[in-house]
């Protein structure tokens, strides 16, 4: 056990106030005393009660990180860079999942509002159309940065990367591989980086001569079953698309199996490439052609500046977005 | 913004005290006050300020899973599977990462002594060749549970797989397949359950009258570029393995571009298989044969039990293990 400020206060013959004063380094506490509560301190291994120092100063040095998933390689690897530039400033990191619901992402921001943390980096899930839960909490004085995932009204810093760009890139790609026939695979109608990254798809189509067919464009759902049954039934159609980008790393097992069952060959029959950060992507069969994120990097980036703004007396965060690009990584699988 | 306990008082022209203890349904309080300040707290959207009432009942609500990594398929099951028994039980999950640093992992327990969280869930780090921390942290009666890498000796419950059996069993199985000569590579000799997985080695070598030789036991470090450096000396030696058990399945991607590199063929010329979850083994070049672990079971049953533990006074954790078996299912890299 480890000593409180009470019996720092017993120890030393001083008031409590004084000693709490000496150990935030108030002006109102001589040098000399604040030398001898500080040295007493590290002696008996005094650490300050979070909840206590949380309850007066209102802070908790948590952050929360609110996510759709975790079991997908961009949000496990943006988790390390939050928590890297997280650890540098001595914050805690509370991981909140909303497995891709909006009511659990609303009731968690709700939570928010009242001190268990103290700022907000978020990744919207996918059933997320409305913006009001986040907007609460942002009028309650909690900073919100949003990463990857972003709602686009809300007035407050963004970090994402060059989706449209990315996907206009890849679809490109795809078509110098001589693909007429392309399919969209999306999660959301209602997701920011689904439909920025379509645009881009959409525009590639455009300006090389293709036509945009609203039939090439698939909503996966968030049951792995069901993927698979609409992807396989897309490929089986008689108008079978012969390149597919998929908007999701977790798409590109049910596309794989689907071709694999059906007797396609990628890549002759069928052209495929994810966005991924998957780092098995070069031993798949065949090695699987990726947008490759700056994942570890954008959650960096969105908690410094998050930490930054926690750090500074009415600090405000400036609405901008900052775009960090991902690159296109070409292998067999687009060959 | 949301009413405080204050603003009731001053509504109902109560004392904040009585506020208060209506609030926790005192029985000093009458049921009609208790009634009409509940009625006025859901009216006007009252919400318990968390640490307020953490500091008054010294419980967080809060329980924190330390980890050594979180880009790896088994732990973010895990985390699934923990956050599932968590939300049922409204407590919130902190998730800490070691990133593999015994130095990391004591820093973080010795931070949970003053208050922060309710019980710890952990799984430690490779590093990690004592267990003083850990019993301190228990010693001042705060529950912890083990799952997957556990300490054998501290008394506590821990929840693991079947890993010397599944290990045996995988072992027999690349043998009865023509191997002759097989090599594990295992990630730490502290590790309780890299040495389990090679003892299951060892053992099923010995049952089929094979030799144990030190030299096809390796140890893989933490970094990517120097673990693919020593599996392909491993795989252009003299002696070469036909057979690789890899006991963590971030392994496996060095394997595979090795033995690429090398003009290898898997399975032809060296079988392989992984302790792994990885739900792109199916369509790697070629499927992977994997030991699977019940991470999401392995995760959600230590939260119970700890979460159990934390919702009765005086409750104490039984010193014992539960064994959650894995399964070995068998794929084209050992066929």
């Amino acid at each position: 056990m480890s000593i409180t400020i009470k019996g720092l206060a017993r120890e030393l013959n001083l008031s409590v106030s004084t000693i709490s004063k000496a150990l935030t380094d108030s002006h109102e506490i001589s040098s000399e005393t604040k030398q001898r509560v500080l040295e007493l301190a590290r002696k008996l291994n005094y650490k300050p009660n979070p909840y206590a120092s949380s309850l007066r100063r209102r802070r908790s040095k948590t952050i929360a990180v609110v996510l759709p998933a975790i079991a997908d390689s961009f949000f496990s690897l943006a988790i390390n860079g939050i928590e890297a530039a997280a650890s540098d400033k001595d914050y805690h990191v509370l991981i909140y999942l909303t497995h891709e619901s909006f009511a659990k992402e609303e009731a968690m921001l709700d939570d928010f509002q009242h001190g268990r943390v103290d700022g907000i980096l978020i990744s919207v899930s996918r059933e997320t159309a409305q913006s009001k839960h986040i907007q609460d909490v942002m009028n309650n004085g909690i900073p919100v940065v949003f990463f990857d995932r972003i709602i686009e009204e809300i007035a407050t810093t963004k970090v994402t990367t060059n989706d449209f760009e990315s996907s206009y890139q890849a679809t490109s790609h795809l078509i110098q591989q001589g693909c007429k026939r392309l399919c969209y695979l999306g999660i959301s109608k209602d997701l920011s980086i689904s439909n920025t990254r379509m645009e881009g798809y959409k525009k590639a189509l455009t300006d090389n001569g293709l036509p945009v067919e609203e039939s090439n464009i698939l909503y996966c759902t968030n049951e792995d079953e069901a993927d698979f049954q609409l992807i396989k039934k897309t490929l089986k159609g008689k108008k079978r698309p012969d390149g597919i980008v998929a908007s999701v790393e977790k798409l590109t097992t049910p596309v794989y199996v689907a071709c694999e069952e059906l007797g396609l060959s990628i890549p002759d029959d069928v052209k495929v490439l994810s966005f991924s950060n998957l780092y098995t992507a070069p031993i798949l069969n065949p090695a699987l052609t990726t947008v490759t994120q700056p994942a570890f990097e954008m959650g960096q980036k969105a908690a410094e500046i998050l930490l930054k703004c926690l750090g500074k007396k009415n600090s405000k965060l400036d609405n901008e977005s900052i775009v960090i690009p991902s690159s296109l990584t070409i292998r067999a699988s687009t060959l």
